[in-house]
């Protein structure tokens, strides 16, 4: 079937093709207020010029939301429910489609076309969405058995709990930050010797700074403390999903995390990409995840229901002398628990939720060496050096390394539904002096 | 010294005398809308009712300013800084004190009082902060090490990281409620054996719902991603201390802790203290914390400053027959890390903060059998009763069972600072199906 095609022109290879129609947030040179966008191609569709230039006229049930295209986050987009998200996406799709049922509204009407297409190389993106609280999880079952095994031996890799809940802690919303910023290695307390007699700690920048390949999901509506969201009702909660990187102190969080889980290890960045993949766009990609020999508890059975997705990821990383190397490619069916099941989980005990609040996967790894989430599975803690183009080799990342992780569903050109780039790179350490 | 006075009648056991000048959020029957007040003994200051009546024509510096006094919490004022917090709470002071220089602002203004003074009884309460981000720590040396005591032994108690660093973890903002808020049990995983073969967790009620002492922190100046607070510095990012009850489901707990921290088990309901008691209010009642041998790295290190509070804390359980019993008496004294060397440390990595983020002290313990802070430690995992008044006994809470947390700075009569009750009734889990 040859795909559906849009006036606009876009290549083949296009993570934003007109099947995708992601929704991001937007400021250019002239117009510095950040603002809703679209991206299809190489270009942004800005939905404030396309409001006010009626582009929605079309689509009256729209008419009494316009405002959420002129606000500096999607919150109030999502808000509107995953009805009006079909909706309004389906309208751009028909807006954007060669032969569509709507040439005037832009594609003819050059004087809006002028106003609110924009090439993507003049837009800076921003954050998407406010986030109110964020948790990650740690659902990448072929993750946690790598590190678990490194750590305690195969025998004990996975705690008991591991395959019958989303295993997950809660996150630090304020450090989230849209791909391209920059990430400064943090300072920190790291034990030299873990294994001497006097523990006595350090003041010093990480020296085991990792990335780690993840997926986030942002929630699209409210739930009231003591409301449980029913697994059979979680995909109404759900917006859409990015790319992202859980950046990683390894001796940061050696150190800190007995008993009560990472915190600095992890609070001083996590990158997303900036373009959100709406749950639309995704289900034609549905697929199961890894499968278990654990049964559900109830609560938690989604009944055989594909709510994983077929995304192949990759991770490169790109050194000082500008060679980039692929460092892993893998999929995002190598999750146990999907997103539903971790809302599921989530309000289980009456945890509200906020529009905005962000979920993380966890690490994604396959099971092959060249699937790995992080370097510290492909280091094997530290056992082995991986190598990369110009013969450089790493351990952990050096600063001025840009890691940039991608994701894309489907191999037909013109009809790739994909997330773009969640990129950043490594800054030196703050020198900090105390007396 | 016979104590300040003020012209409104305040009751000599009052945690609200003029020496205090609390700030809040009510809202009324005549008028829904939360806004800003103080306390004063039994009655509020309308704060936007005040600004209205011209209360504050005789502060010049803060008329620009006068709008954070009709926002629905209190971030906007807090954003000012810590001079404005002391320039207004001085000015409230002295408008309240009887003789004092501004009888015609309020006290000779009977307009402006019927408006703007408010019996307590006749307020709502309401979260006096729109909370970021929310932090909780586990400073409470005597705390950590009974409970590492009852899990790993005396001799394992503490982990080795516990004296270097405020250990803690990231919480859940969405779940911080006021005093007064009802508290659902939470349904969960439980595992009813922990040492069966096979570990096959249920979904039921939380069967061990237990209570924790803490005191929380509100922040009031932002830092960005990269910035690092210095310990000299951090007490002005500190904006003022609520009495705070982290409620935490044991067996939850225990279920879902390894590898990465509690979640669920905490995440159900935080309650806090309706009035926050502004740094200022509180520095005439600074204190050390418990000692230590280990000496501080040097961002942590405080210079022997006095960054603790010598405030009196009470813990009491009114069962459904009305009787209540104070379970636990002890003091603020009893932390190992300040709120001044949270800050810093939470920053060292380049963590960003923003005005209305909470940092929570961990659970409050003495040393002495009735100085205990939760359920937990009184009751030695499990092993022995509490005695309640009436003949009653717990283990856990019970259904409808309310735990009220009291804290009050000082003794003399008429110049208490103190916290009145962060309180909260248990009721009974939602009733789920699932099929």
């Amino acid at each position: 079937m040859a795909p559906l095609q849009s006036w606009v022109d876009v290549d083949p290879k296009s993570h934003f093709s007109i099947y995708n129609i992601p929704f991001g947030i937007i400021s250019t040179a002239e117009d510095k207020k950040p603002r809703p966008a679209i991206a299809i191609g190489d270009y942004a569709i800005d939905l404030k010029a396309f409001t006010a230039g009626n582009g929605f006229s079309a689509l009256s049930t729209i008419q009494p939301y316009q405002s959420v295209f002129s606000e500096p986050t999607l919150n109030a987009f999502a808000a509107l429910t995953r009805e009006y998200h079909t909706i309004v996406r389906e309208y751009l799709q028909s807006v954007l489609l060669n032969g569509g049922p709507f040439p005037e509204v832009l594609q003819r009407n050059f004087d809006l076309r002028k106003k609110a297409i924009i090439p993507l190389e003049k837009c800076e993106n921003h954050m998407p969405m406010k986030i109110g609280d964020y948790t990650d999880f740690y659902a990448g079952l072929n993750h946690a058995h790598n590190v678990g095994t490194l750590f305690r031996g195969e025998e004990n890799a996975l705690q008991p709990n591991y395959t019958h809940m989303p295993v997950g802690y809660h996150g630090r919303a304020s450090s989230v930050v849209v791909s391209g910023t920059p990430i400064q290695r943090p300072n920190g307390q790291i034990l030299e010797n873990h294994n001497a007699e006097v523990k006595q700690p350090i003041l010093s920048p990480s020296r085991k700074l990792d990335f780690e390949l993840e997926l986030g999901c942002f929630v699209c509506a409210n739930s009231d403390m003591g409301d449980v969201i029913r697994i059979e009702d979680a995909p109404d909660y759900l917006f859409g999903v990015v790319l992202m990187n859980d950046w990683s102190a390894r001796d940061i969080q050696a150190w800190e995390y007995q008993p009560l889980g990472p915190v600095h290890s992890k609070n001083f960045g996590t990158s997303i990409s900036p373009w959100v993949v709406l749950m639309d766009a995704l289900e034609p990609f549905a697929a199961n995840g890894i499968p278990t020999d654990t049964k559900p508890l109830p609560y938690l059975d989604e009944k055989k229901r594909q709510s994983h997705f077929d995304i192949d990821l990759s991770v490169s990383i790109t050194t000082h002398d500008g060679k980039t190397t692929t460092v892993s490619q893998t999929t995002a069916k190598n999750l146990l628990f999907s997103f539903p099941q971790m809302l599921a989980h989530h309000t289980i005990g009456g945890c509200p939720f906020n529009v905005g609040d962000l979920l993380g996967s966890g690490t994604i790894s396959g099971r092959a060496d060249n699937e790995k989430g992080c370097l510290l599975e492909m280091n094997g803690n530290g056992q082995k050096e991986v190598q990369l183009a110009g013969g450089e080799k790493r351990i952990y990342l050096e600063d001025y390394d840009e890691v940039a992780i991608s994701g894309v569903c489907g191999s037909e050109p013109g009809a790739l539904v994909g997330f773009g780039e969640c990129s950043g790179t490594l800054e030196p350490a703050a020198e900090l002096k105390f007396s």
